[in-house]
């Protein structure tokens, strides 16, 4: 999930990242694949999802401390999401540390830990492009909170870019869950196609795509004017 | 130019973006557009241009002393261009700054300075993305050296995505100097299509793309199998 508002330092690095990670790009065209339904498509939002991590509800009271809660700091575009006041530090091999990563909401099964390419190479991890949830053959790393440590074994990726959509959407763009979509960013001086962007269906979800802080830097997405979302097909320049 | 040999601390950040800086992609195929002449062309490297500075002769010896000379630290791939041992302090209008930044020599007609979007957010820099050389409407910056300050009214950019040509690459890709081309990059999970690759076109110069530390990121370019320079073309995708 996108996180919105991790706490900062005014002026820090976080803050500013905050600010970047806000721009919703809500009122940006979003053309149809042309196939499905000749319905408009839901406005196409478009997140940065800022490193964040996901707990269990023993790693969050082993980090926490005993019948610890997440606390709602702030809502997430997805309807019962949210960032958690709560944030721990992910220490790496090299015993290098981001010391405030947010916590979002709600809990899950699994401890994850979604990190950008560049927060990787900071801590020494080589992290693996992944789907949510696929902790195949991840690494993983230590997580401490003010009450505990919790060593993961697996968890720690780079969450593969993703379209979140309903029902409606999947039939508006022709698409199905898991399948590879393109998104196209304009912006001035580096326009981007996104390849690699998953379909993720799911009832009551609102279009939403989510890149991480390395993809939406690379693009200027504050700057961005225009993203359209495209059903993967063979490209022009490619059929030569 | 490609930044190619940093200084930096054991296990810091700049070592670490050293080893992916020097990530060569030589022996990747690099498809022809299809136009011009059919011979083969030469091969296809992408470096990642980390941030750096250019000196005028005046700045270097206000930073670095009277008669003070850039020495080589590291040539980099284009003959005649190298990474000095120099650095400096970049430092931005919230007072933060960039502590190490190499210099690339030799000197130049005007200081340049090219850092990331990443680097812009952390100094406070709206940094707007330009061709090097181009200062219309650039910031400035504090520039900090052994030996005294420089104050640059201007020339502080996000280097365009950029394909350094000789002659006989502008003649197969069939494109002239300026023109845009797309740079398609295949990275597992993250393959992306970078456009506005501007063609600058010089004899006796290399075949080479450079992209910055955001770009090379954001595709995980160490871990990319196969890169593609494609003349610009109507897309498939948009044709409908």
């Amino acid at each position: 999930m996108a996180l919105s508002s991790p706490a900062g330092a005014a002026y820090s690095r976080t803050e500013v990242e905050r600010v970047v990670r806000d721009v919703l790009l809500r009122h940006l065209g979003g053309a149809a694949g042309g196939v499905g339904p000749r319905t408009k498509p839901n406005p196409l939002v478009v997140n940065i999802s800022a490193r964040h991590v996901h707990l269990s509800p023993e790693h969050l009271e082993i980090l926490f401390g005993k019948g610890a809660q997440l606390e709602v700091q702030k809502d997430l575009y997805q309807s019962g999401y949210f960032a958690a006041k709560q944030t721990v530090a992910v220490v790496g091999p090299r015993r290098r540390m981001l010391p405030e990563v947010r916590v979002l909401g709600p809990c899950r099964g699994a401890s994850q830990v979604e990190l950008a390419f560049t927060d990787g190479i900071s801590l020494g991890i080589d992290l693996p492009v992944r789907i949510s949830g696929d902790h195949r053959e991840t690494p993983g790393c230590i997580l401490v909170g003010p009450q505990g440590v919790v060593e993961l074994n697996a968890g720690v990726i780079r969450a593969m870019r993703h379209v979140h959509m309903g029902p409606e959407d999947l039939a508006y763009f022709g698409v199905n869950d898991g399948e590879k979509m393109h998104l196209r960013i304009e912006s001035p001086g580096c326009t981007t196609v996104l390849e690699d962007l998953q379909v993720r269906a799911g009832k009551d979800i609102k279009l939403e795509v989510h890149v991480d802080t390395d993809e939406g830097n690379a693009v200027n997405l504050e700057k961005a004017t225009k993203v359209e979302l495209l059903k993967a097909e063979p490209c022009a320049c490619k059929q030569k």
